[in-house]
């Protein structure tokens, strides 16, 4: 369904060769502020044309607002963002069965009637419409002391050593350009070139972390923080694994490793050490929110690769032409960040119904 | 909130020292014949005292059901189990806060109301209706021809380096009391049984799979078998990682290697490898589902802690006293498989709304 | 589906002459105190054999709590509420369908599977944890300052010409045995006697009322205040049609005489009459909330009627033996009361995630 | 909330004076065919400018579909329909706020943030996204069997005697420009024309029916037909009041009156009378479903009212200026037509999930 969240209400529409993608978001409260600049901000994060690893398609990205925002701030009424889509060339990606895409398992969905041209509903342009919901959940956020911040962890092999300690640390990491540790960057941006220079493809690792998010929200079960955030990092087309605080290894450590002890500081208990990600029991606890996701290469390449047409159910080839990203992990830096945005901010505002 | 699903829908409640813990699920088609001998073999999957590393509290586990079942079926009405707490030790677990537990968050979120003895709402008792839900969701998935099955990959650092290859092997597997390789079962129980002779306790992964599941089903975005799959996984308390096929190796990998490439089998399209974990664009492409859980380490340990009084707010230490599992990994199977068993259901079901 | 809301979040399930029927009530906030006395107090207003014209069977509707409630105080887990069958007699009602009832389109749902014995999932017994969570949300909305209270418009013929005027009318007339004005309840027994010397039902009207709803709760659309209550109200088995404030006496009259003119009192803008009962474009403006409820008469009576015996496919008739109300009104009562304040109270907390 | 539904899932968003209106709605079948030109028509239906009693206000309402229709069939994905405002007038009703309507609601609820021009997101504008998503749902009906028709029943006291009996009368009576018979159409007219002539306006009552819905959709409860079509029908801005088969007339029957007796016909159970409208314990039965939606009526009126004037909290009056409809009711028709639709399909597809 293209639908989520049950504070804030997001549906996601659009196809990337059609002629716009977009997002309906409800449930902001009335009389927030709405910064046009930081939302083209946001967006131009994401948008190709980047660095020297995305694609040249040149889409303006540029979101219109058509309802609920009044003399930029929420009116409290859904709010419809647009973004049209420009440079599209339609005849591409026609035929055989791309491995690793949508291909396949839209048609056996949809029948032949998915509009596939670019991905379509499943190109990673939807992304465009979650991070432009994602970039007015931040200004909400930071208006309640919430900051959010994405980094690299890996390209293929290269991964960064250095893990930011602190707000100020995540803050100035998550600015730069490209947000890795500068040795590591340059290994990442090796592992890209590499990559494209063998018409192949790399995946990486995000991780995100909200600071100031208050204890308390999310809930046991169904909607643990946990579920709240993986359900929407798991939306990202690129996304198979996910994991919060040590994640996974959490599994190889002795239970007094992974608990964080606790003390107290001016008032308020923390932990020691952030194992378990800022959530325990599926509820924040004040400590630093942590995830990390997973992202697989793009599967664009232009190696030849052995597939099927399906209009005949042949065996064939297919050696993808254009040009694609070799790597799309800098790109899914703002994504992954909307999604815990929007993750955080409807847990806050779930909160909100269970106060006394 | 206490309730999942979208075709089914899964209520739980209970806490592990009040009157019962239970369940309501709606949605399950009418006529459906439900096991109840094998209802029970599931629920004693879970059970403590199962092997060596369970703890000792005697609970029946025997579930009665409410309603919506007659005559041995389904009748279309909602369905309530209901698990009567025997062996309940009020008392327990008083003061400190358990570091890794709940214990923290409940009292930021419900101040001093929540029932946390035992554990409460949050204790891993609440796992017993979940694999009830499950074990009934696998019997309807039976007969769809659906298989779904578990296995333990990794205790500490004991990990099992043997994967099964085919539907056969993975029940062969499952089937064992301790699902893992002969060799690697023997290392994760000298895992745990080192954990627990020095006061400690040790984590794990879990890998589901479920053979049989048709192309088609899922959605893409904010429904994917990926997200639906996922926040249930995220609901079981001690998971905190998650990854389809490949997972997080696949961050490592190049497009040519992580791309499945496809053939033709009989008519039917596949792929010669399946590190998607048959899900592509949010969508199952026929091939075996596959599931990897990260279990942190039991956060009952006898060793002592440093944590906090919320009394009075001041620092003390703790050593939980009381027999408790050094390593639920072993349990966790069962409880993994039923979220796999729900989400692989609900996906099923939503799929036939789409169906012209 | 058998779950309601989005603030609050209410399964229900059970069968007339199952083991038990309930309710698993989630999102009232922690802390709550709820008087078991009043609940009890609550359910006997609902129960059978409270006049002379409610069945003879003995339901003792003593309902257990199983969770979510320690010390007398709501603990922010859901609460399961069950309340045991007793005096169930099966073998009643088999054969041929019986007009007006859920036999004929419960077959046509789930096949011969549903347990249709005394109603089944669709008995009005299944009331009774309506009843259970509403007079929770009483609890929770009188903290609040609302007063919810019904009466009873008109059985069969016989309207109560009187409106009562202000809370403390409301509350007085609600508070009756018989809540109708003397002369009318007295025309309102006679009616239903004489459906009873004839071997017949009669239908009626309730009327219920919340006072103290804070304005703005609400939404436009599809969420409106009355889409929210009228989803409640519409799920009472008996229940036809439903109208706010004026309802269908609106489409008779002119705009100036619906519209509510305004004035100050006290510094808070008031309405001089109500005839839009206290919502306007889907928020509660502050004024009492009003809304009705019409009942169909009780299906089952001991008249003759044509029927089908689905057995054979072959006409038959039909004399429904045993005692049956003649007249379930003045039961309905506290379910309509219910629904109100389950809907109201579910408004009001989803309102509080759009606070600033 | 601004989503609606299970099956599908539809959200509107905009304001009357802002960009545009529009909706998103997911969940219909891949491959249906969308006829461009009936979308058309029906949105004329509800268009402004259609009689004499309706507002000037030129819209051209022509809708843009921008994704999910790809050569006129679904595709899948969601479907977002747009219909920019053109003649928008801002600078309209500012200032005190008009009795009847939102505007005192939308002020507690939003503080001053809401865009009110021309009724903001509370405009009968609104409606227009409904019928588009209405008339999709229409044209999947149409294959599945299931027609949609409306009438007036009343508007004022001038009430239509005749009722249609069957669905060619059904169908040729809603296909007319002013859809009541002849001498009723006359007496409707002229009372919409003297409410006009004294600068007030005149509410109604709007009949729908669905022919061919399939028996057992539905469920017992909280998805009943009844309080899935209702919580559309109160979604429309005006609906105060909603009832089902012979509603709140049968409050006033007898059982033996009320039930509607069976018999079969051609090897199908049918009912001799629909006093139930086609419903029966929240299940269809096969009959024709019918509804009724009483509409209040339009509270922007010429005459002079008392009211309050916000800004300085002091009582006024308010004669409201420009030309505004006396009477919507005709205007109404296919909004109520595209709600029961959509509650219908809704309905219909969910229905599937349970299918064995």
């Amino acid at each position: 369904m293209n639908t989520w969240g049950r504070g804030i209400r997001l549906s996601i529409f659009g196809e990337s060769h059609g002629a716009a993608v977009g997002m309906v978001v409800d449930g902001l409260p009335a009389g927030e502020r709405i910064d046009a600049e930081e939302l083209r901000r946001e967006m131009q994060r994401r948008a190709p044309g980047r660095d020297a690893f995305s694609t040249a398609r040149r889409e303006a990205d540029a979101a219109e607002i058509l309802s609920g925002v009044k003399d930029g701030r929420t009116t409290g009424a859904p709010i419809c963002g647009l973004i049209r889509n420009g440079d599209a060339r339609s005849g591409d990606y026609d035929g055989s069965l791309r491995p690793g895409h949508a291909d396949w398992t839209a048609l056996l969905k949809y029948g032949g009637h998915a509009d596939m041209r670019g991905g379509g509903h499943f190109s990673g342009r939807l992304t465009a419409p979650l991070v432009f919901a994602g970039a007015m959940a931040k200004q909400v956020l930071g208006r309640l002391g919430v900051g959010v911040y994405g980094r690299i962890v890996a390209i293929g092999d290269a991964a960064d050593e250095e893990t930011p300690q602190g707000e100020l640390a995540w803050r100035a990491l998550s600015g730069l350009q490209f947000p890795a540790s500068a040795p590591a960057a340059a290994r990442m941006r090796a592992a890209a070139g590499a990559a494209r220079a063998e018409g192949d493809s790399v995946g990486g690792i995000v991780e995100v972390a909200a600071f100031g998010v208050p204890g308390g929200v999310g809930d046991p079960f169904f909607a643990s923080a946990e579920s709240v955030v993986a359900s929407l990092l798991f939306s990202i087309p690129a996304v198979k694994g996910v994991e919060f605080g040590d994640g996974f290894r959490l599994a190889g450590m002795r239970g007094s490793e992974a608990n964080d002890e606790l003390f107290v500081e001016e008032g308020v208990i923390r932990s020691r050490t952030n194992r378990n990600g800022g959530i325990l029991g599926g509820i924040t606890n004040g400590m630093p929110l942590i995830a990390r996701a997973a992202c697989k290469p793009t599967p664009s390449i232009a190696r030849e690769q052995r597939t099927v047409d399906p209009a005949d159910m042949t065996e064939t080839t297919l050696a993808i032409k254009g040009r694609h990203d070799p790597c799309i992990v800098l790109r899914a830096v703002p994504v992954v960040e909307a999604a815990l945005a929007l993750g955080v901010l409807d847990c806050i505002l779930v909160g909100r119904m269970e106060a006394r």
